[in-house]
């Protein structure tokens, strides 16, 4: 502690994040003084690149490459760790936890694979761990759920969760352009990495709903159990097609509890897709690389929050925000206030997980097949073979016999089986000349 | 203490609210217990009305009308207050606080009014009044700007925060029926009082526009200093014409900081009144009886919470929210965690409210004048006398000759004064037959 009372904060991870946090403690220090009634200082910061002038005001802060170094300084009471990625941040985080350090992390890649390991050595050291900004950039949402809706239980969310891929999709959609285009474009702006598949594979997205399905639920979860797809089958006629249809495409996190009848036993049904949501909904009217999530808690009802999910000072927001709540933990005396994950660690449980086919809901499906009669019955009839049937049916692009045009086609309820099965008998006629696209539907938003 | 570690509690205010905390400390007790680590127990009910059947479990919970007993009972560690009014529920807050009881309230026309005198008191006496209930229902607005946001100076909010009359003005543009046809099936519906003034008046979302200045600004004000219009003047062709005009018309709650350029004083702009605001924003889309709140943080930029605003299950998950948070305080020790306002008491302070002529905007002026060759001219001359730009003017339902017609006006930005110069000449003109309305519009939300 300081001759002011400030708490003393250590950074590890100096690029555009750790950048943010360090102006934001420097520009907004008398709010957040006046907030927690002492200051926060930023004593210490470790990075491997040393050189790089990131222009903001060093005075009165130790900067080299020792990493280990800030983590053993016993001047430090919280580490920042915002290295990312799983194999180094994770001895930095387990080492800081051991060090007997606080932690703010925005790594949620770490998180969704090691959660259980490292909130279990946080509890034992009697040490917090807070990970605001990695689900949702700036948007409050894991506090949200955890402590705003803490009498509820939670019946369903749905998460924009990724920036990278709402922007592409809106610019699909509004330009029409196919995903290739849009994907050099967002790679130019910087939206997207030089190898985007983290981001359009849906593997971001995975990472973040494993944390909230965590959060909401009570459940034991890595994001690896959870069903994902990206958005690289995408192409624009999808997006002109729901429109017409009165629906937008979005890659959403989805995490719903199932309870079976008169039965305690609870199941979750998690995954990542794109889905087409209606065009009226909140969600849909979530642009560019905005984020937000739907929330639904069986007192609450609904509820929706929005906001920036990614970039420096959004993330920045909520790095200081978790900094600010350690500090008076620090001031209190004692940590461990709120469980990290919302339960208590002895009630988290594994909780079975619906399996793709057990799946029931509308969906849209993308036939691609050369334009001659008869195609559309074999289409059809498979369908009705599977006990699927059609509510809207759009054939594009009609011209020249012999070309492969799309048929749009937008189902009624049917079980997810038996649109796999009806798929899997179509994709085999001889007409049809490239896999069928599926995209499931939620109205229920 | 329980034997098995409960926290026991305590309701004052046996109505729709507290019947749906009784039901929903019930429902949930198990994910409750599982989030906290221990229970929260309801042992004491304390109403007037003790005759009513509320068709709730209440065994093992005492329940008389014995406020004051209830509120000196040493068994009882918080009480939950939701009598709501000034006076009696003043004392029962005050004289809780007094008797050493963590206070959990819904009551924002008490806080609204007398929160620096409650929040002091408490202070003093080591306990700990929570209010999430009292804006925005459900929503966990308070909590989102206090902690989520604590790192941000906040920029400027906007609120829909009065469920009435957003379900009347979302009727009264859908069915083109008039304001007393609404509220009459409002009231019907039991959105609305017998009595609808506090409402309707727009009192109720400038009580909830003072806590959250208060909190998001560091400010004391109370909200009698706020500048509050209703929506009693509206007509469905004012909504017909937002429309075209591409807004939509919404009671919004606005509170804004203005910095001087290069000092550090500080403004600010408060105000509740009807607004038009852009068809494609967030707010624009919340319909009915739902709440939203739309606040900019200097890091985090454009956030948005959306929930509902009153009724019994979401008020009562935000007053089980706010015991939870206490009962965690209670079982570590110590109270006092969070500033109930977000800035420390001693650092809240009188901050300069800009003056209704110091505002600067765009507006919608409605005229109603004979329909008479020449009447344009003298309402557009006094406009540009007062130096307001037109950018929009449309007349509707030309008809009969020497009958009152609305003349419906857009400008460009001006200042509030000379708007209100404009329409105080123009109402004095022999043509204008009734007193112009005049609506703020707000673009940057």
């Amino acid at each position: 502690m300081g001759s002011d009372g400030a708490v003393k904060v250590g950074l590890i991870g100096f690029g555009t994040i750790g950048t943010g946090v360090v102006k934001l403690l420097q520009r907004n220090a008398q709010v957040i003084a006046q907030r927690l009634g002492f200051p926060l200082r930023l004593v210490r910061i470790a990075d491997v690149d040393t050189a790089r002038d990131r222009r903001v005001d060093l005075s009165g802060i130790r900067f080299d490459a020792d990493a280990w170094g800030l983590i053993r300084d016993p001047e430090v009471e919280i580490v920042i760790e915002l290295v990312g990625g799983y194999d180094v941040a994770k001895r930095f985080v387990l080492e800081s936890i051991g060090a007997g350090k606080h932690v703010v992390t925005a790594n949620k890649a770490l998180l969704a694979l090691h959660g259980a390991e490292v909130f279990a050595a946080a509890s034992q050291r009697g040490v917090d761990v807070a990970f605001e900004a990695s689900v949702g950039g700036g948007i409050p949402i894991l506090r949200s759920i955890r402590e705003g809706l803490a009498a509820n239980r939670i019946e369903r969310l749905y998460g924009i969760l990724n920036g990278t891929t709402n922007y592409m999709l809106s610019e699909m959609e509004e330009t029409g352009e196919p995903f290739e285009v849009v994907l050099k474009r967002a790679q130019e702006l910087g939206y997207a990495e030089a190898d985007p598949s983290v981001d359009v594979d849906g593997v971001d997205a995975a990472h973040k709903l494993a944390l909230l399905t965590a959060m909401a639920f009570g459940a034991e979860i890595t994001f690896k159990e959870i069903p994902t797809e990206g958005i690289r089958g995408l192409e624009p006629v999808d997006f002109e097609t729901a429109r017409e249809f009165g629906y937008r495409v979005k890659l959403l996190g989805i995490a719903k509890s199932h309870r079976v009848e008169g039965g305690e036993e609870e199941r979750l049904e998690v995954r990542v897709h794109p889905t087409m949501i209606p065009a009226t909904s909140l969600l849909a009217s979530v642009d560019g690389a905005m984020n937000a999530v739907a929330v639904h808690g069986d007192a609450v009802g609904p509820t929706f929050y929005y906001g920036a999910g990614a970039g420096e000072m959004p993330t920045a927001s909520a790095v200081v925000a978790d900094l600010m709540e350690i500090a008076r933990e620090i001031r209190h005396g004692r940590a461990g206030r709120v469980a990290p994950l919302s339960t208590m660690p002895d009630h988290l449980e594994r909780k079975p997980l619906l399996a793709r086919g057990q799946l029931v809901g509308r969906v849209f499906l993308r036939f691609t097949a050369v334009d001659e009669p008869g195609v559309l019955s074999h289409i059809t009839g498979a369908l009705a073979e599977n006990g699927i049937g059609i509510e809207s049916l759009v054939q594009k692009g009609r011209g020249h016999s012999r070309e492969s045009v799309p048929i749009l086609v937008l189902t009624h309820r049917a079980p997810e089986a038996a649109v796999v099965d009806a798929i899997e008998s179509i994709d085999r006629l001889p007409d049809v000349t490239a896999p069928t696209l599926l995209v499931r539907i939620e109205e229920d938003l």
